[in-house]
């Protein structure tokens, strides 16, 4: 059982046949025509030679097969992980050396190991101190910055920079330079893949092929490209006009190396590595989540940290670089009809034939064709609408996204994203740190209590009550203290103050001592507090403490009950008058 | 009306009368003589000559009086911040060098600007980001860093080390170098004082005294203690048998100069005086709300800022060093009778008329009788018993106290701070994280539902109703996707999720969008998901998108409604069944 929930291989592995094998494979062959042109384009967005692509695309999917818990999850380089990759690893060596190699290697290994370590010890919630709108923003910022990075290859020419602005302003710089060959394949291979994207599907199913071939083809778009510019250039001769092509790939099994364990290597990637982790495993659980979903599979946080980690070390060990599992790839995986993760093992050998037979045809790709994969793959993650939207809905998140955006645009991914996980947490800190706060009377007629600003309600002039719309804890335990002591010193009829827990969640140590000052001064001027509606839990923990012993007051059941007690003869009285507010049902009385 | 909200003293100085002034300069006076003690002890602790601490406790008390709201707080140098003020400036200056001292200065008027600038951006809230398990943590250990750090005057030995450790293995070295002399009159300064503090005042009592005055002679125990060891040694010629004592003091006015506006010396100092001005507020602030409650009078937290930001400021531009509101200082003051901060002022006249001419009686001060006044005021801090105390009502806050007082014994008072507020974020986002989830019945014979694995409720097969306690935010969205998912998944006849939201007093942008994820996947899996009970805010933001229009299911007003529309037999037929649960009222019924 134990070894089951860490080798979820046993349990599918166990019922394997022969149909399930037959869609697998089927899946597969399809993921693998889409991976390699995928690959190849990512390894170069990392900034490592083409071949470190296929070689992170076979011992992961492997492994991850056997450690993984999603059912459809095309594990391999994307984007995102990529670009990240080239600016951790871009500060510790120049691109093109065997030591920028080298670093990306170890990169993938102690990003593996903090995800394994991660999964065993149950950290997986780690990563959702990653806000949905900042790892939104973070995307669409990183999409931005990797096209924009791209337009020097589609342009043929040689630019450089580390942000957005530094980017352009080399473009600029160096556009008189630009190749017109070379630009008219990026461009047109870019159209293509647009075109491809969005109208290839209904064309072909208007020409009468059944959606689900007409959906592989059209997803082939990047292969299609791939063939057709390679073919152009070598029948043509462009290269010898300034295009820029990949090359020679060495061909040939994935190399068996051990990773550097260099110290100071690893202690100045320890960051890079383990926001790479938590960004790799939040794109990718979000998208392991929704298809497992759809088969009413489940997919298990913390075996799917191992099953990455598994991932990562593989790549490791077998010249790789970080992966995750792909969006658009897992979608394909799905569509295609991937029952279990051995699709992804079946992809493994496919990549690794292509790696031992298919790199010679490689030699004429341009250049040009990778970048117009990746610009068109990559605008499909940027989401600026989204910025709209936050905003509509909430502004500490609409800030925490716009800062996560500006900052990775202008300061690089790693600023970005730390910035943007500091201040989601600051901002919900702030927010509840202010929480609303509601001085209650009741309703005429009823036993319901309501704030008195919005209802005609009865109140007693020795009674203040208040309703805390918030767990107390200690960011907002002192706020507590000065709204209840401003409240006091405003009015000096006072001599009860009844605070409505209904809503209180959780007290904490710093909120109960707050509670405990707060009785303390109320009874030093002659005041006494009470509680009422205290959630059974929150009430447990209370009476483990002689808070309960000390307190001035009483602790009511119901808000009437204390009303009742310490205002009989107008809680009686507004009892019997009629009721004025009939609008709305009890469900809402507490708001 | 704004002016006199920056400037309290136009408020109560307007109504300032003859009476108030009597009670004023008798505070002052009472607060004086234990001042002048405590002031030249803070700056020997803070590793500063004597005479600054009276310097620290002129223009600050009067600035305070200025912009303060507290009637009571007594203003000045105090044991934490003094510690902390050593720990900062030695790692930038040695001891006993002008550019120790500068550095001293500087760290004042950093903490001035900050703790002004807080108040003036109306960052207060900041301050609560210091739970009270870390603050009360903080305290104990620095009160036991302190003791320790006195034990080498008391013993009369040169000992060194910058942690508990370090303090207590050089003191072991040193120990057979100490004067007995020294040591004699350290023990028994410090014998007498504690005796004074627990014993005199009743005894004076006894004797006939008045409680009032006989508490004020006991508070003045400090005083006695230096005039008597201060006499011995002069009479008996006792510096000459290898007492160490304080020496000469200049005499004269406070300097008046600029402080350093180094760069370098301020960023490396930055750190320093954010955490000096925020647990100096913490300690002040507490202080002065307790003694405002009492006569229901108010604080305003962002003035109060302002407040210690001036004395800070005045601090800094006479020659002081950081300085806050005083626990026991604040307490005479308030019984002493203070009734503005005019005291304060008076106080601070006081100290002005020691510095120019009571100096030169202090040559002869024992610093072994400094140390003593330091170890009992400081001991009085120290709270191990809170430890025991929060361990019993909450795991989380007792690990954030524990980890504080380690690490500040451990590693010093920045490391301590940091990491007591680190670990107290990372727990309040933990526990949030996986909040409680009950899975909900219907208590026959009532509207009430409860958790199925704690009461005898009525459920339908193909209805799943589960309450959420705890708003939904972004480290807790991804745990309720999970939490949906795996409940679905280990269930085939299950057609629709009900969430009960009557606790939900949030969902930000990440929860909304898990929400959304949640119902795309129960509706590619077949079923609906319905909400109950949402409260007014939530649903009027909900309102604000398009997550209602697209929402497979429905919202219910109550969890009734809901359980009876998507289970109408069964909810009939259990509403008009005997009630077998009549333990619990209606208030509890939720719970």
């Amino acid at each position: 059982m134990s070894l089951k929930r860490y080798l979820p291989i046993l349990d599918w592995g166990a019922r394997y046949d022969r149909d399930t094998a037959t869609s697998d494979a089927v899946a597969a062959v399809i993921v693998t025509i889409m991976l390699i042109p995928q690959s190849l384009a990512y390894a170069m967005l990392a900034g490592l030679p083409p071949e470190v692509g296929l070689y992170a695309s076979i011992a992961p999917l492997i492994l991850y097969a056997v450690f993984g818990t999603s059912r459809a999850l095309a594990v391999g380089p994307v984007a995102v992980v990529s670009l990240m990759t080239a600016a951790a690893v871009g500060q510790v060596a120049a691109q093109g050396t065997p030591e920028y190699w080298g670093a990306a290697i170890a990169l993938a290994l102690m990003s593996g190991l903090m995800l394994t370590a991660m999964g065993l010890l149950r950290l997986g919630f780690m990563a959702n101190f990653l806000s949905h709108p900042v790892i939104s923003g973070f995307i669409t910022a990183s999409g931005i910055i990797i096209a924009a990075s791209q337009l020097k290859h589609i342009l043929g020419v040689k630019a450089g920079g580390h942000n957005l602005a530094e980017v352009l302003a080399s473009l600029a710089q160096t556009i008189g330079d630009a190749n017109p060959i070379t630009a008219v394949i990026g461009v047109s291979v870019a159209a293509f893949l647009f075109w491809a994207r969005k109208r290839l599907k209904p064309l072909l199913i208007a020409k009468g092929l059944r959606p689900r071939l007409a959906d592989v083809i059209a997803k082939a778009g990047p292969v299609m490209a791939v063939a057709a510019s390679t073919l152009a250039v070598w029948g043509l001769g462009l290269h010898e006009r300034g295009v820029a092509i990949v090359g020679a790939i060495p061909s040939g099994l994935p190399p068996l190396a051990l990773p550097s364990l260099d110290p100071a290597l690893w202690s100045s990637l320890a960051v890079s590595a383990l926001l790479i982790s938590v960004v790799g495993f939040e794109i990718s659980s979000a998208e392991a989540q929704t298809l497992a979903a759809k088969r009413r599979q489940r997919i298990v946080p913390d075996q799917e940290l191992i099953g990455l980690g598994a991932a990562n070390i593989g790549a490791a060990f077998t010249g790789g670089f970080p992966v995750t599992g792909g969006f658009a790839r897992s979608v394909v995986n799905f569509d295609a009809g991937a029952e279990t993760p051995a699709a992804g093992a079946f992809t493994a050998v496919g990549i690794l034939l292509a790696a031992l037979l298919l790199t010679p045809l490689l030699y004429f790709l341009p250049v040009a064709t990778l970048a117009a994969t990746i610009i068109v793959a990559v605008l499909s993650l940027v989401d600026l609408g989204a910025l709209r939207r936050t905003w509509a809905y909430s502004r500490p998140d609409f800030a925490a996204q716009l800062a996560t955006i500006a900052l990775t645009l202008g300061f690089g991914v790693e600023a970005g994203i730390l910035a943007g996980v500091g201040l989601s947490i600051f901002l919900h800190l702030y927010t509840s740190s202010r929480p609303h706060v509601a001085v209650l009377g009741l309703v005429p007629g009823s036993e319901h209590f309501r704030n008195i600003r919005r209802h005609d309600v009865v109140t007693a002039p020795h009674v203040l009550m208040m309703r805390i719309d918030e767990s107390l804890y200690f960011a907002n335990a002192r706020f507590l203290e000065d709204h209840v002591a401003d409240a006091v010193a405003a009015d000096p009829a006072l001599r009860h103050v009844v605070l409505m827990c209904s809503a209180v969640n959780e007290i904490d140590a710093s909120a109960l001592e707050s509670l405990e000052a707060i009785d303390q001064r109320l009874k030093a001027a002659g005041l006494r507090l009470h509680l009422s509606e205290v959630k059974g839990p929150v009430m447990d923990r209370l009476k483990r403490t002689d808070f309960l012993d000390h307190l001035s007051g009483d602790v009511f059941l119901t808000q009437y009950d204390a009303f009742h007690a310490l205002a009989p003869a107008i809680a009686d009285a507004a009892r019997r008058a009629e009721r004025r507010d009939t609008a709305r049902p009890p469900a809402q009385a507490a708001q």
